[in-house]
């Protein structure tokens, strides 16, 4: 062929971390086939889709074997009727009132983080390191300038507007944050929005974990005051409501949004009306009912499940002396490795004295070497039984 | 704000085809509220999900719904069962043997398409004209130089291979073709495919209309020999199985495609991966259900009876001396407008002396212009009934 290829796609890495760890598990048990391996390494849910869900899902299969019932395509924003439930979701958790035309149901954050890369030109994008690998990646494959902000013990894992005001800035914060499950406070999320507005720059704030929020710390970016001139929310029901397989999340993007004339809400809606067909209308279907008073109900069950395991986990760090972050509005623990260690040192150290895989921190970012992240996801047994054992031998 | 947009977006051409045929046939059913207005402009399927689908849907839900077969981040790529389904189905239909690392299942064909134009850097385009509008968009959205080939009367509405031999060049064939319905020979594709070997030219091959073909002509570019070298294909469960508000499609890229040593195949993954996240698992179910033996036998019913409408609008054409292509092979009649008519203003001829709602040929491209597109995917009642109405007065 003598097709031109995109050259940017030189400059990804490759990620070894999750098939690294995947091979030093194997290693290790094809070596201590008695040992009983307990996996924290998870960053997927694990309870299922709640009843009101499967009662949706059900539903809505049964109207598309029914000609009289049947949808074909759907309007690529979502119907009315998710649009609606999204806007109601936001009144009732957090008081942001948003227009539906403002709301653009998609198949999850992943797609939608990635994609609204489309509508930018060149401009410098800033992020925090460790992160999470789809802000750097979607933006080296369209050739950006990365600067990374560093996330570390010194600003307690939240980066804050750096002291040089540049201009035209796209920054991606995510709070509650992955992989440290630090969350911004909404005095933190105010000077972000104050050096935005002020910079003329553009936030990208990702809320996928905005459901384990329990301290009263905002929810959404919209929560703060001048917000709506700067700021992009793009969200998801991944690990609110364990959609991690069955795919929907939002984009909130505010019709004051607007550079030259030009609307970034209507320039979204011409991406997604090109390369985008819509969600399923049985997972349109799902999505409502999982953020309707009785989805809520069930879903703050299964997050109170997980968190119940953020504790345990916790309460050995604390008592072992372990410094961490996150525990209280994240299903993610991430530590500071013991003794000085390395974060594959660490993993290393976990695995073959205690049978317990976790994931390196380094794994998120240069910065987030001797760090560690172990996760909440597991079953309630798995994860007392690693406690016990970590509460003995650590 | 201070951002750099994507300058590109300037040059999309706002599309008010269906906003004005929907305004249009609003302003006469006001005037004419007794009139019945028979829509044949419909793009989309009618037919509800067959029997097998709905019950795969439905067991795959209540899998979701129990923690033992939950299923969280399904691969990007899709799950094996789907792959090897896809594998089976083309190897059974059409005797091309696929490996599992070259199918890539996706939320459709739209996306897919659309997506695919970030692997590549800046080549020039050929697309037929009239053209489903996704091709033409998704490259001006990246700025590409996109070259028109005539799709009419005197080529069969089926473009041939340049006579200058352009290096390099990406070429999108659509077979059976929308909206023309006119399907490309195994001859009239081996030229191409000859043509991109000679060239080092790419064809990305929409085949989402394979389904139609009943006439024995190709439904895979991959039946041609050579192709495994210069093509890619894209298809949709949309069209084939009623799939349009399900979402479910794929992508053949064969391992053969590098360019300078940089496997296609691979780009596709590394994109997917970091900008997607994979089907939802119920419509993983219902998309092997779909291709499956039995889920064959009853798409193909749904196809017969379009095909059946389809036959009844061919037949009052023949009648009425109108000349048009399409019907055969396709649920789309491309035809000629009568008197030397305009394509909207045999748009208003149709709609208020006959109550016919089509689609103006135009609104697919400049050389549409005096042509006319009409549709299977009604009912045989209002179709039968649509028949009658242009025998008598046409």
């Amino acid at each position: 062929m003598k097709i031109k290829l995109n050259e940017n796609y030189k400059n990804l890495k490759e990620s070894y971390l999750f098939s690294e760890v995947a091979k030093r598990v194997k290693a290790y048990s094809a070596e201590h086939p008695e040992a009983k391996i307990i996996r924290l390494g998870i960053g997927d849910v694990t309870l299922p889709l709640t009843a009101s869900v499967i009662e949706a899902m059900h539903k809505a299969t049964d109207e598309m074997g029914v000609q009289a019932t049947f949808r074909g395509y759907a309007p690529e924003h979502g119907y009315d009727f998710i649009r609606e439930a999204v806007a109601k979701y936001y009144l009732e958790r957090t008081g942001v009132k948003l227009e539906l035309d403002e709301i653009f149901v998609g198949d999850g954050a992943k797609s939608d983080i990635a994609n609204i890369t489309d509508l930018f030109g060149d401009n410098e994008i800033m992020l925090a390191d460790p992160v999470y690998p789809v802000y750097m990646d979607s933006n080296l494959m369209r050739g950006r300038k990365v600067t990374l902000l560093p996330a570390n013990e010194a600003n307690g894992f939240l980066p804050m507007p750096p002291a040089e005001k540049k201009e035209g800035v796209i920054v991606y914060l995510c709070s509650p944050g992955n992989p440290t499950g630090a969350v911004y406070s909404a005095e933190q999320l105010s000077e972000w929005v104050k050096y935005a507005n002020e910079t003329g720059s553009l936030i990208i704030f990702d809320s996928a974990y905005e459901a384990y929020v329990s301290d009263g710390s905002p929810r959404s970016i919209f929560e703060i005051e001048g917000s709506r001139t700067c700021a992009i929310e793009i969200c998801s029901l991944s690990k609110t409501a364990g959609f991690t397989g069955t795919r929907c999340g939002w984009t909130i993007i505010p019709l004051e949004l607007e550079e030259d004339g030009r609307s970034l809400a209507k320039m979204w809606e011409r991406r997604q009306s090109t390369k985008f067909n819509g969600v399923p209308y049985v997972v349109q279907r799902a999505a409502e009912a999982a953020i309707s008073e009785a989805g809520r109900k069930e879903s703050a069950e299964s997050i109170a499940y997980y968190m119940e395991n953020a504790k345990v986990l916790a309460s050995v760090m604390r008592e072992k002396g372990i410094s961490f972050t996150g525990g209280i509005n994240s299903p993610y623990i991430w530590l500071k490795c013991p003794g000085g260690m390395g974060s594959w040192e660490f993993f290393d150290y976990l695995l073959t004295k205690f049978g317990i895989v976790g994931t390196p921190g380094v794994g998120f970012g240069a910065e987030g070497e001797g760090y560690f992240r172990l996760t909440a996801f597991g079953s309630h047994e798995a994860t007392l039984e690693a406690a016990e054992r970590l509460r003995k031998g650590l």
